[in-house]
């Protein structure tokens, strides 16, 4: 076959801190074995691909020209990330297209021609290979942009409610919960039956989770927040949170809802109630530090959460049962919004760059790399 | 039998934000079935007792008078005691001391005359009422003294390395590592072959460990800490912290070594590594709140440890052979060491409330009733 040629986004931080972000020419391996080359149709940027992108590099202040992006790197973030210097690391987590070439085995040769999702990394590209067993292949009914996004937020979303189940909870709280994932979490759960709570920023934040019927949603740019929380844990007896937030006290203050929740009626003890509270972290949106006041007794814990290691956890008939459900939920429970639609060389753009980075719940951008 | 009268020390949180701790009379209940009354000999003060004693109250300015003190305790603190409001509540968690009276039953009648040690509540009395089954009697060689202090420190130094085991890691970073506890978890982990990582924060607290044969102590008020942490974190690949302090940044510090030293060597990933860390925070010697600054990837968990649940979750067989331990090895691994010995009406006294209250690394004080 012939070579296909196209070009890739890559991301490589050098030792003395400079973040160069360029479009690279890429000439794509021809696949082998199980392997499918896929032309890239639609990418969602999610902030899982920000890290790996930009990090906290000062973009605001960064040098652009036609595909190409020149940042400073603050000094400790280039320490942290040593074993990525002087590497030009492709981005995209997900995506969705058309396998345009395929691997001699018969499950890579049967999609060829088909539209399919997957979650490869890389998928900021012209072309990107993936395994056959990895993608999901797409409805006629549904197109690539429906499908970008089947992996990252569905998966995760999922993986709350098994999560949950794992650890014995009965009930969640949630936080940035208007963002195209909160709003898968509102639907799995009205679907299941689980309580959930969910915290969000703004007023308008509201509407957009009322509209789709969300029964406790709690706006945290109010005075009465404090108040407004305690009476929806306590309506919902939420025992742990999944917060995308990390930095400040939000966090903090969940727990000591939960706790006082837990303790209300009991008598005092000095060393707090028993009932357990867990709080996961999976996200950065705030980049400052987690402030804990500690003023929740010590039946507590708060954790990192990532979705590879928890699906690990989970193990595969549950993994199994989650991509089912995924795939037959793609244009309702796991239908995800787009700000914009920008091609490869416009995501490197200022204007782009500094709006999708600013990270703002409900305002993903999704890049189509065929325009 | 005669009634036996006595004081107790009490500490009483009222509404409006006064914290009263006085000597209050006390007419000891007679005791029945498996009840023994022990005239009290030592009982110690340890941060726990702290607590319920003080809390956060405002001691530097409170007003001193024989057997009594009235202090302002914060209004953030008032109301998330409010189930103790009004309650005059006995302090005091451990303590040795004399047999006087018995209830019926034979386990009870056995101990009378006896010394034991115990862990009932309310040993800042002259008289303290316990069941036979949770007291421990102490050998002939050993003095009420020797024997005040073999329940909080030795179990939860013990129950450390059982949560080590529980939870699968192989060896510790222990904070405030100079505090009696500290000492007892050296010599635990040196006759159990556990690698132990001791942050102490001073150069007399490396010396006071160096002397019992501690390997690894590192001083955080020296310029050179987290390098010479981080080289103790290598050598022992320890991937579980226990933090006495609680406030400011150091179980942040602890997790962030704990990456560099997973990651070392290893390809880049954004995500961190997969090597669980996971610190507990069983202590507040700092009230101010835990700042973790969540640049260790996102395997982690940051818990609060408390000795009751745990020694529930290990399980009757466990707690049994660590009750065992402790009585067997009392005045050598689990040996205790007091700055001053206090009457219960000097322990209300300015100069000694101040000083113990102050919480310092091993300047504990004893209380001794009979003087």
């Amino acid at each position: 076959m012939t070579q296909l040629r196209g070009q890739q986004l890559v991301s490589k931080l050098d030792e003395d801190g400079t973040l160069t972000v360029e479009l690279a020419d890429h000439d794509v391996p021809a696949p082998t074995d199980t392997q499918v080359v896929i032309r890239v149709e639609a990418a969602p940027i999610n902030p899982s691909d920000l890290g790996l992108l930009f990090g906290p590099a000062d973009i605001e202040n960064a040098t652009f020209s036609p595909g190409k992006i020149v940042a400073k790197m603050p000094e400790a973030a280039v320490r942290a990330m040593k074993s990525r210097h002087g590497l030009a690391m492709p981005v995209g987590n997900e995506g969705a297209g058309t396998v345009v070439a395929a691997g001699d085995a018969p499950a890579a040769q049967a999609l060829l021609g088909k539209r399919v999702t997957c979650f490869p990394g890389g998928m900021y590209a012209t072309y990107a290979v993936a395994d056959a067993a990895m993608c999901l292949e797409l409805g006629d009914d549904v197109s690539a942009e429906q499908g970008a996004s089947a992996f990252v937020n569905p998966l995760t979303a999922l993986s709350f409610t098994e999560t949950m189940r794992y650890h014995g909870h009965k009930a969640l709280v949630h936080t940035a919960a208007a963002s195209n994932l909160g709003q898968m979490l509102v639907k799995i759960c009205q679907a299941d039956g689980i309580p959930l709570v969910n915290v969000v920023r703004s007023e308008a934040q509201v509407a957009i989770l009322k509209d789709i019927g969300a029964e406790h949603v709690v706006d945290s740019s109010k005075d009465s927040f404090l108040d407004d929380l305690t009476a929806a844990v306590d309506a919902t007896k939420a025992t742990m949170a999944f917060d995308a937030i990390g930095g400040g006290k939000l966090v903090s203050q969940i727990m000591t809802v939960m706790e006082q929740v837990a303790n209300s009626g009991a008598a005092y003890s000095r060393y707090g109630s028993n009932s357990p509270k867990h709080a996961f972290i999976y996200g950065a949106l705030d980049l400052s530090p987690t402030v804990l006041t500690r003023n929740f007794g010590f039946s507590w814990d708060v954790s990192g959460w990532l979705l590879t290691p928890w699906m690990g956890k989970l193990g595969p008939e549950i993994v199994g049962k989650m991509r089912a459900r995924v795939l037959a939920e793609l244009t309702t429970t796991f239908a995800s919004n787009y700000k914009a639609r920008v091609t490869l060389e416009q995501a490197l753009s200022r204007e782009a760059a500094l709006d999708y980075n600013a990270r703002r719940t409900g305002e993903k951008y999704l890049i189509t790399p065929a325009g």
